[in-house]
């Protein structure tokens, strides 16, 4: 609706950068470049700064493929955390994800991406010959695939079981099942289906 | 959520820069962070760069201190409006949505706000002064005011209307009324007494 409005060209410029952000409108956009003209010029300056510093030195873990800001991630460069056991994940959101839990002491796998034909994605886009690769080493104990539970998600865990069972004892998959908090009434049935056939013994459902 | 769980220092600053934005949480600052991390350097680089020569090189009109790239904003230098009329408007996004009308060829002045004692906005925090001497040149036939239909916009402009009454033949302030579009029934009683009020003769009301 402002397009050819703008009283500056560097007001324009901004507002297209912000615009096209995900989920970002040209009124949202323009609200953000006002915002930040608002600000102490010092603090406006770190923002472009900040963003610039992160695209120019963000490294990806040569382990785990997780952004780091060194060559190998803190989880994998952590003497703390258990070798043994690989969590595979979709993407660097995920790998946060399930760091919130303070589940897991091992170590991820980011495959960037899951399979889906539909998008153009296949086994060559990801990560999956340096899980194979890691695997091979004979010092990984488990596997964990926790990738979404949609069909995207179950052809690439069935696509990596084919590729690593060789090399790995154990491969696990998250549970799948009633949420937290979900009343049964409005689960779907495949999940309760599947919550009924993965049922655990009572004693260890209790949440820690 | 994700608090402390940033895999990298750099990537936690950006997100903590798309936090500040105006209604953006970190959940969507992650979003863009790793938004931008997915695109071409170059482009992504662009972006912090387009900010950046925003916050450093903007400069306010010294005549309507609106946003410009010059010491005097575009609509003030051009030759083809018209400098006798002025209309006051808040601020520089309200500029942009009178221009967008396309129904005003005067020029503008912008307060940089509205009187707000709520807000603790008083009229020495506002460009009255500068508007006082734009008047008091004896070139200016006629200030409109475009200010928000609130409290705090009439207050301002009855201040306003004080202050320049003495100087300038014609005080205006933009129409009031039933918006296009509204249905009556949903029109609040103090917006359609106004519109009776303020009626006007039916061979004007054909929208051009």
């Amino acid at each position: 609706m402002y397009t050819q409005n703008y009283p500056s060209r560097l007001l324009a410029e901004a507002v297209e950068q912000f615009s096209s952000l995900p989920g970002i409108g040209e009124r949202s956009a323009l609200r953000m470049a006002l915002f930040l003209l608002r600000q102490k010029k010092e603090d406006a300056l770190n923002f472009g700064t900040a963003i610039n510093n992160l695209v120019e030195n963000i490294i990806f873990c040569k382990v785990c493929h997780n952004l780091s800001d060194s060559e190998t991630c803190s989880v994998c460069s952590s003497k703390k955390r258990d070798g043994s056991i690989i969590c595979v994940v979709e993407n660097v959101k995920d790998v946060m994800l399930v760091e919130s839990t303070h589940q897991f002491n091992g170590l991820y796998h980011v495959l960037g991406g899951i399979i889906s034909p539909i998008q153009g994605i296949g086994p060559n886009d990801l990560e999956i010959n340096s899980l194979i690769e890691r695997v091979s080493s004979g010092e990984v104990r488990e596997v964990i695939f926790a990738l979404s539970a949609t069909m995207e998600g179950d052809t690439t865990n069935y696509y990596l079981h084919k590729k690593i069972k060789d090399h790995v004892k154990k491969v696990s998959v998250i549970a799948r099942g009633v949420s937290f908090g979900d009343e049964l009434e409005y689960t779907d049935e495949i999940t309760l289906g599947r919550s009924i056939i993965n049922r655990t013994p009572f004693e260890n459902s209790v949440s820690e």
